[in-house]
């Protein structure tokens, strides 16, 4: 048995550790932009919708990832899939969305997750230079992932070793 | 029964009567831009798939738009979207590719055609102000569409009378 919401004792979730450091941190005066949480690292891509589109599939399995998606990229991750390698400050955009069916055809529904990778070396040196970050539904602010999440996220990227992490690719 | 292919007589496709229609206009020295066949007036939309993507769907039928589609509009097209009437040099493209299955995911293959809309009021007063063109698979120059085919893409299409016949609506 796991303790309940209301169970006694130090059960401190590890986004709450980490806000807990951050305070002890800027009490001391030693907080630095590169000690921030890395939740605070991926921004929310502001207007990816008009992005360039990579590519778009349906999956009707069972994961979180189930629904129709597109991807979206910025100019520089753009470059990312020409040269096989992403630079610094490339985004991409992995937009979920609920799958509906109209007769033959299944068309996008309600947002379920806006995933998102920021590639930045300096600041995410331990998951190959790659940020992860997702927003719930429509939010800008609601941030679903911890640290665990965000290591699932790399863990699984890595099949795509020798293409920089990125399983998509661009075609004209 | 129809003739075959071998039949004599006066069998002259839609396509070539336009083209004889041509060459005579212009041994008369009277051809002009504005009698130019209805396709030579849906250029292929280049870099449309750098353009924005307003939505991808994926359709099981067993018409010739079955697959994974995905919808781009050039700039003045956007506007359209907004205001819901889309101005002279609106260009939209239904680029529909072949699906392929892979786990429990559809995917992107083959493409099968690209079609496109553009609005001129002016050339094309009897659709609508819109003009349709399909290409072929990854041509940009094999054109499919003959007068009947683009009378039943308008036909289609005039179901979205009070949408400016487009069915596709574009959210950020």
């Amino acid at each position: 048995m796991s303790p309940g919401p209301g169970a006694a004792g130090p059960v401190l979730t590890k986004p709450l550790a980490w806000i807990a450091g951050i305070v002890v941190a800027g009490s001391l005066s030693v907080i630095s932009a590169s000690s921030l949480t890395p939740w605070a690292d991926v921004p929310y891509p502001d207007g990816y919708r008009r992005w360039v589109h990579i590519s778009s599939a349906l999956d009707q399995g069972t994961t979180r990832f189930a629904g129709l998606h597109s991807i979206y990229a910025n100019d520089k991750a753009l470059e990312g899939y020409r040269t096989g390698n992403f630079p610094d400050g490339s985004v991409l955009v992995f937009d979920l969305l609920e799958s509906r069916s109209e007769g033959s055809a299944f068309l996008g529904g309600a947002r379920r997750h806006v995933d998102v990778m920021r590639k930045d070396r300096k600041r995410f040196p331990d998951t190959g230079g790659w940020g992860f970050e997702e927003f719930r539904g429509d939010s800008r602010t609601d941030r679903a992932l911890d640290e665990g999440a965000r290591v699932a996220c790399y863990t699984c990227h890595l099949r795509q070793k020798e293409k920089d992490l990125i399983f998509s690719t661009f075609r004209d």
